[in-house]
């Protein structure tokens, strides 16, 4: 029996990037939160201290701004290039993960904006120096509908106090992850149209269930974009109960509820091709 | 010399109430947080645990809920109606607070919606049996300016290390309240001309100084509003600081920045007419 | 009419500082949070964006860190410190207040230390260039009794639903601020016997209401500190509801309880001496 | 080519869950959030909604109260219950995991309690119908050593700026998880044995590297406690920098620090042993 390092893996998190492109009239403006992890030949900083090998995650924070400087293009493409970067210059590096967040801000100016906090756009981009991956998603896209969903037919046992609805409020917040099958992807009218995509299919499900709406969701997703190969959701039923009024005297015929914030339901699922291409380190 | 009780006041803070319009084809939706805070003749309470005077906390929420049946309209009117009743009904109860936060959502459909996390509205409504006072605001609106703002000819201590500037990025989170000199007001109308007011000062002020704009901001909402007696800004300064790329043989010609979340600017100021008429409890 | 400049202040928020003290075989460690905020004549920077009384923020944040070369000392006197150069070295400020909340480590090794999240301390020292000015307290202390508090003998109106009950869970999170009637007082010392005073008073009172036991809280500390003008305590009433087992054919006898985070009940008051000296800008 | 569900689940997330015992003179107090999650044949509720397998998430958390009535015990006694449960009760469920985060409070009192938000305990609980799997953990343990760590030896590339360092401060917040490889396990001495390791190794190794001490934290808890196999670490790196004092005439010799949020280096790792049983779901 021996004591051995396993698996591990270091890097930056949440480096904070704000570019201003004053090319032209109208000034553009991109505002990132970048993370770099890295893995490879770490043993020696692990067992003793011999940092040979490590280039310093401030050494990682430097290279995103510097590679700024050159411009951002679509979220997909900066993480590819820093992930190239870190396997193709650092020996001992084998494989780079590049995890961005993009804040969004509508123009309201030719030099001025306000942020739309109402969700972000992500990519996750891996590379092993042979292989580069591209996993793109967004998060905190908060959705409701009020009517359209029912709850019924489940399981009834000991511990069950939940009546069954045929008319409630679903609301979610919406988690998405999809693996691209490759690198050849209009990224910016990609994450549109599928997020597009998504909207439409909560929309426009009459929902038996979140579970229900979520493959409905991922289905039309990989449905209408060819370019994906699975997708992940995780969606929270963030649950609106009716509030009683009868103690009052007032009927309430599904118009006033309160909102909580936990316990809540969480829904996660995964919808793929059955003949897509291996995951790789598209999920590392 | 005696030890005596001081000031106090209780209330509920936080009842979420998201109440849902279902006359006509399209749902309407409404999500309040709301908070009660009522103050009067309540030194029984805390002197000898006497609740003959105290309306539990549970009972003011119940009331929010019960109140919402009858429709919300605006959050102003909503909040007149609750702290009229809580003075009306409750001999003990002297004053009363109704503090509303009202969340936006778009519509995505006849009965589905999406989160709009942008900016808050709020409202502060006080009544004390014979007056009642409004105060409207917003929080939360993050506008940013790529150009057109600069900082210098400021005083130099010993401590000062800071270069002056002649282009920066300024960027502030938009906390406002305004006190509106009455209650006959389109309470929905004036608050989308105030927001409107206020950005579009921000848009267009030179700025020399976050107080600069601020008072701008301010000042244009009274020219433009009437009904307006005064509004105060906080206004926080969120930093972005240009990247050094000197090291890496780089320009930066105001392309590249770093967001900071702390330490921050923190400008706060009132903007009024002379001539107002008083506060009384509008500020309470 | 006329709009016009009212009040405004600016300043730094949120500025982090470590200190290690480095004498003797043990390392000391103080770890605090700093806000610096200034008003005086500052109508020029609003009005016209001339700043040649504007000291930068920026330049406010290096004066802490150089002070804190220095020594801290206790923060009361850090805070002192502070806010009396402000006023004394820029000719335009005529106010500064200092706001420090300090964090706790606990030792576990010569140079080592844990971080303790029980609470955090404060100071907020307010200086005019003549008088100074000191509150001092603390927040985020959790106290929870599991039994010795009852709620009964409340009004009852169309809106009340909630049980009178003889043995419920009190449990709140403390934020308490007190204004020392001078400057001459064992900053540290007194602290730590101000919260044993209120520890105590909450172990101790049987509670009719929260509002007694905030009563008995601030009652104690002015009874046994004679430092001390006035306390000001903001209480949110933590629930506990005892969750219904019946169903599942279970008692529950005060066993088990469902914490929730919202609405939550906040009850806030004020405890003094009616012969305390005047409050000057001690809570400006 | 077809579209087809993938891996999936559900459950319930954050229910907060108090138990007070009432035996004997002193109450206890309990104070968890557990998570419940759940797997198997679910196929029918995402392709059609039909509900038929799904115990609702509703149920899951009437579920956990309902056991806490018969006693907490450990965490991981309890996860194991309420595991076996699920898997044993629904025909449909195959696999279930409990996931428990428990809230540390300090006696002040026989029935009085403190919060001691300095760090959690926790533990997920796997079980699918034959075996059962426990890995335990604590996360926001913040540690900080002002001497004793030095940062040198690494690789400089083009965009590396930082200097080395003989003498940093070097702080972390622990987030760990250890399997066991059995459930025959003094849950409550281990908890506290771990726990003591990993701060004794934090204390007294001299630090070449975040992932030196990361890897002598690991190894020294596998050293120390042959029921566990495997521990995995994530340690962000809370740096300070030391503020330049130059500029104001001031030394700073290791004295006077910055502490920032972000970005931070995030250090991950797994310390194993070569003959552990395998980890089955352990980590599903």
């Amino acid at each position: 029996m021996a004591i051995v390092l396993g698996p591990n893996q270091y890097g930056k998190a949440e480096v904070r990037l704000v570019r201003v492109d004053r090319a032209g009239d109208h000034h553009g403006l991109r505002d990132l939160t970048v993370g770099v992890t890295l893995s490879g030949e770490l043993d020696a900083t692990h067992l003793t201290g011999d940092n040979t090998g490590v280039l310093p995650t401030d050494s990682q924070k430097n290279t995103v701004y510097a590679f700024a400087a050159g411009g951002i293009r679509q979220i997909e493409d900066f993480g590819l290039r820093l992930a190239r970067h870190f396997v193709d210059s650092q020996p001992a590096i084998h494989r780079a993960r590049i995890s961005i967040e993009e804040h969004h801000w509508d123009r309201i100016g030719p030099h001025s904006f306000q942020r739309d906090a109402a969700q972000a756009r992500t990519a996750v981009v891996t590379a092993d120096g042979r292989n580069a991956w591209v996993v793109a998603g967004l998060r905190d896209l908060v959705l409701l509908s009020s009517t359209g969903s029912e709850f019924r037919g489940y399981v009834k046992d000991r511990f069950t106090t939940l009546p069954e609805t045929s008319d409630r409020i679903l609301a979610t917040s919406v988690n998405a992850r999809w693996r691209y099958t490759g690198l050849d992807v209009d990224w910016a009218a990609s994450y549109v149209d599928i997020r597009a995509s998504m909207v439409a299919a909560f929309v426009e499900t009459y929902s038996r269930s979140l579970q229900q709406t979520l493959y409905e969701m991922g289905r039309r997703v990989l449905a209408e974009h060819e370019a994906v190969a699975e997708i992940r959701l995780s969606l929270p039923n963030k649950h609106h109960f009716l509030v009683d009024l009868v103690p009052f005297g007032l009927a309430n015929e599904g118009e006033v509820f309160v909102a909580t914030d936990r316990p809540y339901g969480l829904i996660e699922g995964t919808v793929q091709r059955d003949d897509a291409p291996p995951a790789g380190l598209a999920w590392w």
